[in-house]
């Protein structure tokens, strides 16, 4: 099941990181604010604050834990993650400056991983999260690259909410607007 | 229920169209093909099939339609859209080339679509779709913005699918990796 040992597949996560941050800013820079600032209504997230918490995590999720993890093992959980945390990072910024935020941060994480130089027995080293229990630290890399993904997934979904009426009856034939979310809260 | 009718709600649309396939282009060129040539199973389709649609839709769907609305009203239905088209418009070809045919369509459709001048009455004109019945003009040109949404969606859910077993316990907390598609078969 811990599929995620190779060399290989480090080099595949990080192509997936490096691309990220161009693809929001191709999609949502200069978008008209009814696409970027709309939510999916009452306490759910607009792209504008996705890119927020994508930047939130880059400060204090995915680096620092792989650190935690090369220093402390299994013997101390992570700290838990603040699911709020986007609304410091977005506090009177716009969403250009967001996506400045996010590409530079990502840079800079990229190479702090490069430096961490990891070799494949890393990767089976075992941290503890607060609420999954145990998990390795390659699991905690295939996530970032995979956590990326689930908030593109969360963007397309929000933006297509913005278009329930106008699309009529297509809404039957297009799968995003069927789809609930389905993240479980940490 | 018909809220696509503003000269706004075109902008909005056309901005949005205007954008796909340059974050297309950002997520998916020179990704390992482990991102990009993987599916979701038997009978599913990887990120590259997924372009390949886009392009097939751009030659036989949003155009097309719209002109036959202006035209036929809805005295006759659209053709049927045929979902294996794609395969006409891949083969042989490479991502890179995909992504490029698909940008230079879109530009050209876009241009087309301003040459048709419509008008916020233009928008309220009804065309007959085989299965879903009387739809308007409207409830067309929005769909050709949130079918690009349901794509992206659908490849982020795609390529994270290749990331299950990798993420390990931290699945759960992914949306994107409990998302079951939802589409309906036209």
């Amino acid at each position: 099941m811990e599929a995620f040992v190779t060399e290989q597949n480090l080099d595949q996560t990080v192509a997936l990181l490096s691309h990220t941050p161009a693809a929001l800013n191709a999609l949502l820079r200069d978008l008209p604010e009814s696409w970027t600032s709309r939510n999916e209504g009452e306490d759910t997230w607009s792209p504008f604050d996705v890119v927020g918490h994508l930047i939130d995590c880059e400060h204090t999720n995915w680096i620092p834990r792989i650190e935690w993890i090369l220093e402390n093992g299994e013997t101390q959980a992570f700290r838990p993650f603040n699911r709020g945390g986007h609304a410091r990072e977005t506090e009177g910024k716009t969403l250009p400056q967001l996506l400045d935020e996010f590409a530079r941060l990502r840079l800079q994480n990229l190479s702090l991983l490069e430096s961490l130089n990891l070799q494949p027995e890393d990767f089976e080293r075992h941290g503890m999260h607060p609420t999954l229990g145990p998990v390795t630290l390659g699991n905690l890399v295939a996530t970032w690259a995979a956590h990326d993904l689930t908030h593109l997934h969360q963007i397309s979904r929000i933006m297509a909410h913005q278009y329930r009426e106008a699309v009529g009856p297509w809404s039957r034939f297009l799968g995003v607007m069927q789809c609930a979310g389905h993240s479980e809260k940490a």
